[in-house]
């Protein structure tokens, strides 16, 4: 039998590492995963969700509504919702938001939106924009549509707009910035380093979008998906909100990590002459994420149960954030040349290891950890794009999870994990080069 | 500010022409919709959702499971019902059935596995051949994708096997036998024709696919969308079925129309080896469906409740196709040159006019339908690929849902119907060509 020939699109298409890890869990039982993206079981919000279907399915017309097809847009009460929420969380009234719910997207999680984005922006060749490192799973999609992702430096406050600046003039001089279309922004809490992109720089960024975007605009990708998940400091304003004319920025966000996963509801904000193209595309996907959802999230958003479950998962992760810390301080202080973020929100710890210590599903070091220390972490080279002529990816650092366990099996996995990394630094040659 | 640049895939995409439908409702709010593929109202499971939901969420365990992220392939404990269900659908004890639930994929909707389809299998200028009437959104995707939709004359048995190998002889001889990788079957009640393909054509098409793979395998996309929906007859083997070694059919199904829309749980089988690009591909595009819906709709098969639910589903449904058959008796007996299927499932009556009658959006009979006499159809051209040198789409057909109206509007509507066709019959020269 001759093969399936699979489309390019499908070549382009890389297993996410995600699966890789999730199997590597599934042989290996004993291990502790920092690497796993899911969130906090002890505040799911299981109370919450029974009250709120419970009051929706008894209800005939409002449960009628809600299992019938919704839009492909959403359900006109949940985006109703969703720009109070987002009212909220700029702090400015309703009225002076400047955007209303025709410009609201529900989608399956934010992770629907960005793919939505990127298919709708983005052509084989296309450049992307992305801090180094960046969200891993973003640029699996990039390489899903053929786009290229070029890194931009970052530091302790993300996207340098100096590094980008230069990036654009190098793209001018080899005649490639007319394929720039897009740059990628985890504006709070970068997953996976946790920094967050200065107030200042988020009104540089769009400065420079508006003065780059020649016979084609760039857009800002800005992925807010953990802004809700802040345990110190003040909150910071959108990229979206330093644009006045909305016109450059297209925000997401999820409630995926604020309140559950397993709702699935996430949203997008575009600007206008972009919001028929992505539900068009969205219409050839699902024709609509599911309704139920969506009425369910718009209950609990409108009787105040999110914001109050809100304050127990921040009490939660901040804890959790807390013993990580502590426990990175207790087991690794004197490991020589390790560092480590501290993060103000978001779900992770970005370490560091000496330079010459790979961290890589085929490192000694990884290899060591899931197998004799039984730890697991997400390898920090999975977070950059591939390499270039001109650019290689670090291979040091590695993206430690707070999000599952608890204080205690948190810990145990750090102390774990720095029994593996002593054990790399005293083989013969600090092995894992 | 310079335009935003959308992609190539952007420009294929056409606005889906539900959503002129859905605007035409709202603006005619008096207007009667024969159009809208919604489910009926009155049988949507609020009761059984509720009660699912209520065991669901008070379990603690299984609460934490349902709220937090699912795999992108879907929840195990749904995935092993639904082996269970398709099992029963063939007739077979699940022994017997061939493939287990590893490669079933859990999707939104069937919609969501027939994009994951087109994107996997078809590059752009890739032929899908399809039959002629079809389902107008699934022709809507493969134009998403670039691909070209083939027609394929079809009879009150579906698409002819004469006319499939007459096109696959045609595109052999013009060197383009190479492009042809997926022929979309809608096995069960077609949409928008309600015609079932029979049992003997099933097992030809199956020989014929085997027949003409040749360099590459040509794959039959099964969309059984309408299967469980039947009210008179003995269901038919799949044409999955028809394939003992399982590696030409890709089938999909969903519990949207069985069910409930509002849930939006779908699934599809595929051979082992398009498995994985399926769930990388659903990787990017939301690494799986709400978590919530699929440990729910595994409640609701596991607990008998779906089964019996689907009784009172198919009542409601039988009696509401009666009544439309009956309204079509009643007022277009005398109306010359008009015929109608009728169809043994699903939620179309297809109605064909003069052939100088054009039924388009464009046309006196649509403006004078929705305008004047207040009903709204599905023009029959949509569910036709775009015309070609040798081939012109009919214009002179219409899609008639008895999904959404009880029985008395479907009546009112139908006379309303009768009424427009017989003014555009009696204007001057028959207008309307």
């Amino acid at each position: 039998m001759p093969p399936i020939s699979l489309s390019q699109r499908s070549a382009w298409t890389r297993r996410q590492a995600i699966s890789f890890l999730m199997q590597q869990a599934v042989e290996n039982r004993h291990v502790l995963s920092l690497a796993a993206g899911l969130v906090d079981e002890a505040t799911l919000p299981a109370f919450e969700c029974q009250t709120a279907l419970q009051m929706l399915l008894s209800d005939p017309v409002r449960a009628r509504s809600a299992l019938q097809y919704g839009t492909t847009q959403g359900a006109d009460g949940l985006r109703e919702q969703l720009v109070e929420h987002f009212a909220r969380l700029e702090g400015v009234p309703r009225s002076e938001l400047g955007v209303g719910a025709d410009q609201f997207l529900a989608t399956t999680g934010s992770q629907q939106f960005l793919s939505l984005a990127a298919e709708t922006l983005l052509d084989p060749g296309d450049i992307c924009l992305v801090a180094a490192p960046t969200y891993f799973v973003f640029l699996g999609v990039l390489n899903g549509v053929g786009a290229r992702a070029i890194p931009v430096t970052a530091d302790a406050d993300g996207m340098r707009m100096d590094a980008l600046e230069d990036r654009l003039r190098e793209l001018e001089r080899s005649g490639e910035l007319s394929r720039v279309k897009v740059i990628y922004l985890v504006s709070d809490f970068e997953n996976p380093s946790g920094v967050c992109l200065s107030a200042e720089r988020r009104r540089e960024v769009v400065e420079i979008a508006r003065r780059w975007s020649r016979e084609r605009r760039i857009v800002i990708l800005e992925d807010a998906a953990y802004r809700e998940l802040r345990y110190d400091g003040e909150p910071l304003p959108s990229v979206w909100s330093c644009d006045p004319s909305h016109e450059h920025v297209v925000y997401t966000q999820t409630f995926s990590k604020s309140f559950a996963p397993g709702i699935r509801v996430g949203f997008g904000i575009a600007p206008r002459e972009l919001v028929g193209p992505l539900c068009d595309r969205k219409g050839n996907e699902d024709f609509g994420s599911a309704n139920l959802n969506q009425h369910l999230l718009a209950t609990i958003l409108a009787s105040g149960q999110y914001a109050s479950h809100l304050q127990q998962v921040l009490a939660g992760y901040r804890a959790k954030r807390d013993a990580m810390l502590a426990a990175c301080d207790e087991f690794f202080a004197d490991v020589p040349g390790v560092s480590w973020v501290h993060p103000a929100g978001g779900l992770y710890v970005w370490m560091s290891l000496p330079a010459g210590i790979s961290t890589g599903f085929d490192s000694p070091l990884f290899s060591l950890a899931s197998k004799r220390h039984e730890v697991m972490y997400v390898p920090g080279e999975l977070c950059y794009p591939a390499d270039r002529p001109d650019w290689t990816a670090p291979r040091y650092q590695m993206r430690l999870s707070f999000g599952v366990l608890h204080s205690d099996g948190i810990r145990e996995a750090i102390r774990r994990l720095a029994g593996a990394v002593r054990d790399v630094l005293s083989s013969p040659g600090s092995a894992g080069r």
